[in-house]
């Protein structure tokens, strides 16, 4: 029988609700919190599950629960809304072990997506689940990005996150010239004095980065100078521009891996 | 200097807010409310705005919306909150005539996208800026698709909503068989069955058009037999399914328009 969480004062809650609300308590913790019925599972697939809180009604609902790793507990439905961050949940929740990726784990003729300062979470999960769905090697983020163990990051990726290595990184510009330093090729997706995509191949076997930039601003100069050339999604002039998680995965598509 | 609306329950008010909240209403009346200091000129360019109301503060950030067509109407802070469908919004509120095309339209040779059964407004926003941005020449809807016109939708889409014709139809088979008579090729994405994207080529003379289904269901099985073939988006075991808009987005890259 699973120990019973009553009060919402209880100080396993606390660590969890501070995890999902602060990156920097995430970073120095090593931990995150998800939530999620089907979400849980799905990212014990990649990462290390510590603690599980769900409420009885949610086990009911999925007994398989019960076989999941870690400390499990039992939490009373008010506990629960304190641990959710959105106004409906489903009453499941796990504390997770953060994995741990550097820049030097990339490989030449991988094939990598990098973001910079794309600040919209939703933007971010996505575009980490299309990079995950063609076959992509790893995603580099840079500061300013959305965090990726942040709950609105994490619903939208639907656990991509823990199934493709992401690596947080400080400035683009000096993640490039690494990148490049190891012959792979990086293509900064920009407006202007571009190539279209449609005239860009698709195989680059040193390898290849796809370079992303913020939803209002693009790419930085520093940043587009830094990679070995541009390249944009041709479009009719019947639309100013598209969502950049569209953008993204249409390019992604592109430079998929070979076999799909 | 414009009339000046005070009371919530002002006729042309509680009017608007009546196409906001009722797409039976919308129909009725063929026309719809929109939101947006951006939104609502973006839409002038398709549409006919017949009514405009605008705080003050709206007026003074943006001189321009006073060249508009239409009546225009200053309304106070609390009358815009009453308009206003979430709880942010720019004080700019317009009442267009809605643009009707029907499946007589349809022409050979011609590039489309029809939705079934789409039940998100923000994939239906989306798909429908996409299709724009591609060189798409209709999006045909069905029945217990997300409204075109209902806030959400028209804030997905950006304004594309009039600058590629929508049809709203019935029950998707009977479009399809529509659409075959006049020699376009009908491709269903669907995940069983089909040849994967990479497979597919892209230029069908005779015309074509990509047929998406619902997010949890897909296609219904008769629009799927109703159609000439179908066709999936090759992905790793890493993830299960893609965002039915990313999806889409992807499809319609794939067959855009060949000057692209």
């Amino acid at each position: 029988m699973d120990e019973k969480i009553t009060s919402r004062e209880n100080a396993k809650i606390k660590y969890a609700c501070r995890l999902a609300s602060s990156t920097a308590f995430r970073r120095t913790e090593g931990r995150f919190l998800a939530e999620g019925r089907k979400l849980c599972p799905e990212l014990c697939r990649g990462a290390e599950l510590e603690t599980l809180f769900y409420t009885e009604n949610a086990l009911e609902k999925c007994p398989e629960l019960a076989a999941l790793p870690g400390e499990h507990y039992l939490v009373e439905d008010h506990v629960a809304d304190k641990l959710a961050d959105v106004g409906t949940h489903q009453g499941v929740f796990g504390v997770f072990r953060t994995p741990v990726h550097t820049l030097e784990e990339v490989r030449p003729g991988g094939r990598y997506l990098a973001l910079e300062r794309v600040q919209d979470p939703g933007n971010v999960g996505t575009l980490l689940r299309s990079a995950a769905a063609f076959g992509f090697d790893g995603v580099i983020l840079s500061e300013g990005c959305a965090s990726v163990y942040a709950p609105k990051t994490l619903r939208a990726s639907m656990g991509a996150a823990v199934r493709i290595p992401v690596i947080e990184t400080g400035a683009m510009p000096q993640a490039i010239a690494l990148l490049r330093e190891k012959g792979i090729t990086c293509l900064a997706a920009a407006l202007y004095q571009s190539q279209p995509l449609s005239a860009a191949k698709a195989g680059y076997p040193g390898g290849v980065c796809v370079v992303i930039g913020s939803e209002g601003q693009g790419l930085t100069d520093q940043t587009i100078a830094a990679c070995n050339s541009t390249v944009r999604i041709p479009m009719t002039d019947r639309v100013e521009s598209l969502n950049a998680g569209i953008a993204g995965s249409i390019l992604l598509w592109h430079f998929r891996e070979e076999s799909l």
